[in-house]
């Protein structure tokens, strides 16, 4: 059996607020590792799955049929010819059901690192539809909010009208996001069919509007416009109410100075953009809203141009 | 009675394809000129309102009650104190629901050249409230998207939940607009009440996505992905059958090197993204095809940073 690959790939906040199924940020200092060597067996098979702690997962399921990570290796080898086996460990850095990309992160990484098996491995681009396998198998949608800018790193617009193509979004300088992670669970795949249909044409006209004044924002550098216009005038309205401490949270951020805060894809988790300077204080500030509301939490703080899934050394 | 002052308003180019009432770009060699000057009378009069021929507009009102451009310049001359009376001469230079902003460059000329009249005369920002007192006049709705880029110039950015903040957005090098006016007319509010509601979240997140990917494409330049962006996937298919020569228009500037094409405004005059290089072989294929059906027609070619309204010399 060959030597084991280690990939890792960062967590993500999906949506951004702005950019519902369509806009991801990578997040510094979160992720998951998975690690691929090649076997004599039959297929994409998992050794193991362990969370922060080391300890063998509680939740996730080694049934390659039934983990992100494998569903989307496997599709990877049946495409590009693979032989024999693949096994996989995977190591969980991103809380399940947080609103980090925890799927996706599985599924980046496990890509990356079955992809380094490969004799031809594939370039980035082309990873991203094996990605979006798995993060399908999870959340049972095809958006890529999670899984290219977990790949890709930074900002990145995904919207499905220009899949397989991704735009990655300039980012102004000075300016940090911060997450604060509630330590409560909210499923992905139920908070999107909890979300009410018919939205009128005004409502989405103002979000549109709002997203398109954000990325003009970014791309041109202006923090101000940032600030008035990173706001989910659709989305969050319906969601928020599955996370108790949202209005506390929130209130929080902005009181510190945030630029804006909203829910990380469909929550619990919450985030911030503000000034680098500022980062820290706003990032206390949401903690202890959180706290002070009966409820455990911890937080990151990230640059919005951190860096996209790679292949460690000495895996 | 005080010298007269003349102001130059373009015409425009509303929705852009991606940005229906939140995005419009400025079109030059067209636009609409109006002369104000101070009177010993009470309020805004219109002393006369001329064609592209110099002869009497045979279908515009000198009622101040009924046009646009008084409508506008009253507005102003009230919030800003104005005393005693302005009297204006419109000269039409936009047709009449052409698609081409034709209210808006008259509201905005006439308030251009009214603020000219002023102690103290407002910077262009300020103005943009009064073009679009005259504009909602004319169409019935509070949208920017003519008016914006007629005050501005250039590709704006003007959703209404953002105003009245709007948003240059950056334009590449080397792109040009083509507008090619078929001979029919199209009614703004008629055309407005005739898009049917209840949009789907599937069409929106594509539209969405589209605008999204064609702001970064401008900003960064990516001359590729303008042309996978310009796309109206939720209006046009909506209102292209009241303009017979549509199909055939729009075949032939994308059979020409066309970036994209879609109408401009709620038509009938459709627009053009391509290379500079190809803009009057794109202009003189549009024309051909919608001849062919038996309409006649005109062409622009325009920069995609056309200057927005000014005072003329010598007026």
């Amino acid at each position: 059996m060959s030597e084991w690959v280690t990939a890792f790939a960062p967590a993500s906040i999906g949506n951004v607020a702005v950019g519902f199924d369509m806009l991801g940020l990578a997040l510094e200092g979160a992720g998951d590792r998975v690690q691929a060597r090649r076997t004599d067996g039959d297929g994409v098979t998992i050794a193991e799955v362990r969370g922060l702690d080391g300890e063998v997962h509680p939740y996730l399921s080694t049934d390659p049929k039934a983990n992100t990570a494998s569903i989307a290796a496997q599709a990877l080898w049946d495409a590009q010819g693979g032989t024999r086996g693949v096994e996989l460990k995977v190591h969980k850095g991103v809380p399940l059901q947080s609103g980090m990309g925890s799927s996706a992160a599985s599924a980046v990484a496990a890509v990356v690192a079955t992809n380094a098996l490969l004799d031809e491995p594939l370039g980035p681009a082309q990873l991203l539809a094996y990605g979006l396998i798995g993060e399908q198998f999870a959340s049972g949608g095809l958006h890529a909010d999670n899984v290219a800018p977990s790949l890709f790193g930074g900002l990145v617009l995904c919207p499905q009208v220009l899949l397989p193509d991704v735009v990655r979004v300039p980012v102004p300088d000075g300016v940090s996001a911060v997450l604060v992670h509630p330590d409560l669970q909210v499923n992905t795949a139920h908070a999107r069919k909890a979300l009410a249909g018919g939205y009128s044409m005004s409502d989405w006209l103002a979000q549109q509007g709002l997203l398109a004044g954000f990325l003009v924002a970014c791309a041109e550098g202006d923090v101000d416009l940032i600030g008035k216009t990173l706001k989910d005038v659709v989305i969050e309205p319906q969601r928020k109410a599955s996370v108790p401490c949202f209005d506390a949270v929130k209130g929080a951020a902005l009181k510190s100075g945030a630029l804006g805060c909203s829910l990380s894809g469909s929550g619990p988790s919450l985030f911030a953009l503000c000034s680098e300077s500022r980062a820290r204080n706003v990032a206390s500030a949401m903690e202890q809203a959180c706290r002070s509301q009966g409820i455990a939490c911890e937080s990151w703080v990230s640059t919005l141009s951190a860096p996209g899934a790679r292949v460690e050394a000495d895996g």
